[in-house]
């Protein structure tokens, strides 16, 4: 697999070893290539297609202190407006570059180039947004007069940002997430450390070249391409304030125990549940649905995993479920089709295993269930009744590409309840119209976001998102994360005694 | 030492066993009593005047079941304004019981009698105050056309409580901290589990029954009177959603890497900064500050711990500090005096090893700097050179008593600097008139809190504070402390096609 | 009619002539007689119970001073904390005090029992909730870097008390409402004096001695009973910063014509209309219309005038509002009846015209529709077609007293349609279940406020409310009414050029 | 004076009679030509330099008829992130045609070329920074157990808006002003007539031109060049459901009572006040001073028109005044000056009658007093004692140009007190470093904006500003203004007996 060409700004950031390019890595204002390269494979057909240095430790800790001691106070001391300008010239930069970006996309992550030009566009929109974040930046003023132990007395409680955020970011949104981990952290002030998966580093190297062009202040912002085995001297070095991770609620649990006192934002997946209601319509019900297991061939963590319908239109919903599912192409994602590859090897091996617990286990195939070749695969629907549903490998652990379960249940409440017993709690969806039963389930969902009558999308976060149980801490979206790279700092006035008050 | 007799409802948790009293402890609707038991000691004596029972790890695993299959719905289940009016009920009976209060802080905790009605007056007014906690309370709602990906949908995004809380609480407020970890976590919704400091566990003891005496839901709180061995397993336990820790920072990161993916709030503490400009007053200024620096000892984690001192005034501030501390008498707290003893003979350990570390890098002793009797201590105040102070054991670590160090710097940029070196950062004050130095000081102070002519004071928290740095993560504040007990949930309805909008 | 004996603290108000209590009323600071009385009625009996002064215009504008010069700053002066405290006691005086407030509510408005207790406790609760008044007593911090002209600075933007509320009160809710706006003025900082209605001054009167007896600062309040025809003299004064009043659209213009450059919260009724759609349940839904037609005779600025139902429900729904207004027993409020008199006899006139109006112009009476006696009525239920329902005169004009016109539409636009289309827009119930028409309503209703699945109830206030049109501006209800009875102060720092910032 | 040739796109909006261009206007749709027309004169040489048309009333009702009927629907249904492209569109329309928009603002307001570029930058920054009005848009979700009597009740209060704006803009800030107006109430949702000051109508012809070229919807904007006499039925027609005036206090009275029952932000002046502390820098303040009064020649309703003083720093305060006014070159604006003209010779009448009566009082001028031709004056710099003071002219009325009043006082209550007692409460500055003394004079000064080592300035209105007392209600600014021109919608969710909650 050969990358086409890129644009001068990014083919210079590469040499050609034996014909595969190799990129270099921006770190706090410096391009740097390393001796120890990895490789960058290309699920379509697992070949190597580009590599990038691995940054001895050495040189990240030199980084880091760059970020540090400068970069912090670049970012801060850039006025807000400034930043947004910023912002928006990256924007435009990304508009300018997109053919580039949607190629890196292709082949690097196996997306098809709707769905990569997708991510481009969400990118883009992210920037532009920034704006609404910046509500979270004003603060309050506290009178002191509502409690008797502050008379006289009186606090500004403002955001402040924490210094230097470290973002870690996955494989399926290398873009997009990067971006967005980006925006929340600069905008409140904070520079920014970004470790992107090991599978897809491009987009992270790309998009450093991009703030470099924009005039992002230079020691604030690093891409470290490092092995996993430096990553817990990294979560855990002192410099770092805010941890943003994005992954498996396993990475997940280590970071926070390798990283200690600090602040966390921990997106960590699951697999969602539908919850279908009587009088919901089947069809697009179906077809929503059916979009959301396959969507990136079910590579996100706000894919449906679970269907938990009412009775009374379970026949109907299964129908036009695997209608829905049969009208999936499955291909190389550079032609026509729905669905291009999963990212390795390794989960569709585990799809296989999922299949056959879920036949033991008295599942039955809906639709699919089978490896296509290597690392491709049919979208799965299986079926199982709710007395068996809680056995399942695939409701005690996500399995990350295009499978469902369907379970018929009595009622709302019996679907809530499957819902909410297993260990994750990321996203639900209803589909209904009784305004009732949706508000109920609205409440007794233990999850971060409910969606009534589409199926979850985070999209760019203008509506926030996050996990509950397993599936993590803090959330992601425009404003509300500020909430978690900043400090809260109150400053407390005391004027006892100078005849600012005259109390009665 | 024996405690005075107490009211009978508090007398009635107790058998007398060789003449000490012997506490139960309340789970989650029982009153525990245990073979293995804990003796509690008077400072003022270093004797025994109380046992608790050592609760084995069983006992606690079947309590928090019954809290969070239970008690976290009675909670939840319980409308905000019918918890506000327990809350109420609570503050009456802590306010008709005080002598028990103030009996046991003064012999548990070696308070003099003022300090000790001081701690239930807070009590008291955060309980009260819990009404100003509903403001944070309130969600927002979300209009969707603000970005184009999000038209024709719309989106509440509300704070839900987490479930179950569980507070570890410090020696030093061992009531009102238990007070306001349970009105913040109960108040928006959650149970609460609280292990008390193992040095002052009786005050929490005695607040579970005000809560039971109250109405409070009998399945929504308990006394984790555990020894430290099994704490790991408790905090790890995935029935909790937050853990709220006051204490020190090797115990808190302890906790974080026992705890994983959870929330948490962390109050760490760290010794704070004073900073005199040279328009202060010299006279109330040191009088502030030595209130401050001893104050219970000097056992207080907003305790003035360096005063960095402008040059024009800093002879006159010298002279009145040492003429203040001076005045601070010393002794039995039952008497009349401003300092009773320290909580253990440890910490008046370190004080010496403190004091001779920085006689032998250069320190003068102000005044004090000597052990009275095992636990009882002068207060200290010690001099040092700016050039020295970075090395003194003071300045690298926390010693939680009465010992400050002061310190003559150029200016307020290198105030700030010597603030900032240490790896603490909870609060810092500021002395002076000047509304531009002052303005100067808010911005680059790496800390939670600054308190302009005051010296700091958390109180009952009525304006928020919490530490960067060392000294922890999170808010501790009436409202504030909110954001760290819920998680929020966002609800997105969807109505594309259904003739709400008309979009042009 | 007689009162029976009051309780001495009130009966000391009066003094006795020919057998009639003569009030005397209070005037910051002052309890005041008068030469020239007015007569107040029972609308039981249209007998004078009472009598009280008719303060002439040179006494109000020394009052209006004291309230100016002194009594402004005192409750300005009066920490938060403490008028909360405050309140607290007044509740706990109206709760002691109840019977007097009973039997004035039944014997000067015609209220039955159970409906003179619920104003009782909303007054009450309207007193304790006022700690959720404070939220929005809270101000902003704003930085200034967002905008390049204003680098270098920040901001304070917090609300300040007006002044001196003018409250002009309405007949229907004598106590309620005068203690609602008592609250939020008086919350903000501001002073009050207060204009009942001249049907039914007396629960104003008797207020105010509760406020004295709580401590309330004596220059805050007033009660000025003075003749109509020195209102607008008083209105355009220039001390008044706030009019807050509650009555009739007519009123409400000329009040703002006199009062010019002002801050207005104004409340003007018109009539709420109910959208029925098919999927209500009619048993209930014509249950609670019955009600909010009736509930106090109709005499409510959000009883329900219109209903607009869809097809599918529209014989079962007329069928039980019939048999729902067969239920209701009209008579002597102080026996078992749902409906007591009407305030005064022109407004039965009123309905008699209307019914004729309604008769002439195809309307057919479903129910009642004739006067009982003077002041006493039938509810009353029209039938008209929606190609008539424009030309009615209670399309028009509100009617204040229990009347409703029921109309078949075809659909929910159409509901929503001839709503708006009258020129009051106070509120509107939608009953139904489907989430997408009532969303629609929701968005095209020109309303304050918006029920879903219940009637308008406007109750304490805890949600707000107000009109959109002829019905009024502002909003009155905890925590919003604050944004009308205060001025924003902003506060400018400006810190250029000494180096607090240090943008790049 | 002839005007330069404009861009074509205004060309084209004018016709050439006997050498003067007739400008058309522009009326929700239609440009508009009418036989009647107004003469607009240019302040320079008080010649006559264009025509707009004076617009019939039945033109006007039909173009509110559109606008009601038809633009109020087009502007609510652009969403959100759409008004904001098409603002940003406007901002860079605006810049592509600056010179034309610099061009009219000095020939018909007398600018300097310099302050016609900067008004023009304020607006193209007004319509970039609407993004952060946006926050004011979100929504509150309010639960609804806090209060007893809304259990199991739920509600959304969100704001709409009001249908129709009707600005009324004043002379000085011809462009800017009508922006600025033109944003917030745009950005909110409601469609906007203006009604441009009589004098200066021809900024706000072209500007909507740059809306129509950038998209704004057609019928949601008209430009009303309508004689005085038509206002009063304007101004209370009902389709109008929001005034936002900006003029003086008289006329501004008669605005609301010609309007009626709508909403009012009512920006009315009055001249502002600076207060000079002891401890504040002579010449800095002197500097800001100057620049405050006759910046636009002192036609600015944040201009400063009194310096109250502390005694210590009077000596040198006055004398940097003096030179600093000495400094001050005045002339044609299209020349090397400081100060341009006057806008009509009735000010500069004024101007004199108001130094003779000062004179006649007991001032003293310290520089100026004297009209230099027809309309243009010297800067005028009076000085008084304060026993005289309050007999000014100036002190009882404002005079809309560059004359300021220098008075000694003893202490800064004094000049907080002469202040106050004027009947204007616009802002106030405050010059000094001492934080205590600076903190009462925010407390006490009765103004809408108080500025801290700076003059008043509104700027864009990035903080709000606006008036206490006779200087208006309601405020402009950034996020702020939306309060004005929307309504609370109150959207309250029944779910009683609905198994939502299960309280105990």
């Amino acid at each position: 697999m050969n990358l086409r060409e890129l644009s001068p700004e990014f083919k210079d950031l590469t040499i050609l070893e034996s014909g595969t390019p190799v990129f270099k890595t921006y770190l706090a204002g410096d391009w740097i290539s390393s001796k120890e390269l990895d490789e960058v494979v290309s699920p379509i057909d697992l070949s190597v297609f580009a590599k990038v240095p691995r940054i001895p430790y050495g040189m990240v800790d030199q980084a880091l202190s760059r970020v540090y001691d400068s970069g912090k106070w670049e970012v801060r001391d850039l006025p807000g407006e400034k930043r947004l300008k910023i912002f928006h010239g990256m924007a435009t930069l990304l508009d300018k570059f997109r053919d580039d970006f949607v190629e890196i996309l292709m082949i690097g992550n196996g997306k098809t180039k709707a769905a990569a030009n997708g991510e481009v566009n969400a990118s883009i929109e992210r920037l532009m947004r920034a704006d609404l974040d910046v509500r979270k930046l004003y603060g309050e003023y506290v009178p002191g007069d509502w409690s008797s132990e502050s008379l006289e007395t009186e606090a500004i409680v403002r955001r402040e940002p924490l210094g230097v955020v470290l973002a870690i970011t996955p494989f399926n949104y290398p873009l997009f997430d990067v971006v967005n981990k980006f925006v929340y952290s600069t905008v409140a002030g904070n520079a920014i450390v970004i470790k992107p998966a090991s599978k897809t580093p491009l987009p992270a190297i790309m998009f450093a070249k991009v703030a470099e062009m924009a005039g992002f202040p230079k020691h604030g912002i690093g891409i470290l391409t490092v092995p996993g085995k430096d990553m817990d001297k990294i979560v855990g070095d002192q410099r770092i304030g805010v941890i943003s991770f994005t992954g498996s609620t396993e990475t997940g649990e280590r970071v926070i125990k390798a990283g200690g006192v600090k602040q966390y934002v921990m997106e960590l997946g699951g697999g969602d549940s539908a919850l279908v209601l009587d009088d919901a319509d089947p069809v697009s019900t179906a077809q929503k649905i059916a979009t959301s297991v396959t969507s990136y061939s079910g590579q996100r963590c706000d894919s449906i995993k679970f269907i938990f319908s009412e009775p009374g239109i379970y026949d109907r919903l299964r129908d036009n479920l695997v209608l829905e599912f049969s009208k999936i192409k499955v291909g190389d994602p550079r032609e026509d089709v729905n669905m291009g590859p999963i990212i390795d090897k390794g989960t569709v091996d585990e799809l296989e295993f999922s299949v056959k617990d879920g036949l033991e286990k008295g599942a039955k195939i809906l639709f699919g269930g089978k490896r296509i070749k290597e690392n491709y695969v049919q979208p799965t629907l299986l079926e199982i009744s709710k007395d068996k549903v809680k056995e399942l490998y695939l409701y005690k652990k996500e399995v990350f590409l295009a499978i469902a379960t369907l379970v018929k249940v009595d009622n709302v409440d019996e679907a809530i309840s499957f819902s909410n017993s297993r260990r994750y709690g990321l996203d639900a969806s209803v589909f209904g119209e009784d305004i009732n039963k949706i508000r109920k389930a609205i409440r007794y969902l233990e999850v971060g976001a409910v969606y009534i009558n589409d199926f979850p999308r985070h999209g760019i976060g203008y509506f926030p998102f996050g996990g509950r149980k397993d599936s993590g801490v803090g959330r992601e979206g425009i404003g509300y994360t500020i909430e978690h790279v900043t400090a809260y700092k109150t400053v407390v006035y005391n004027y006892k005694g100078k005849g600012v008050w005259d109390y009665m």
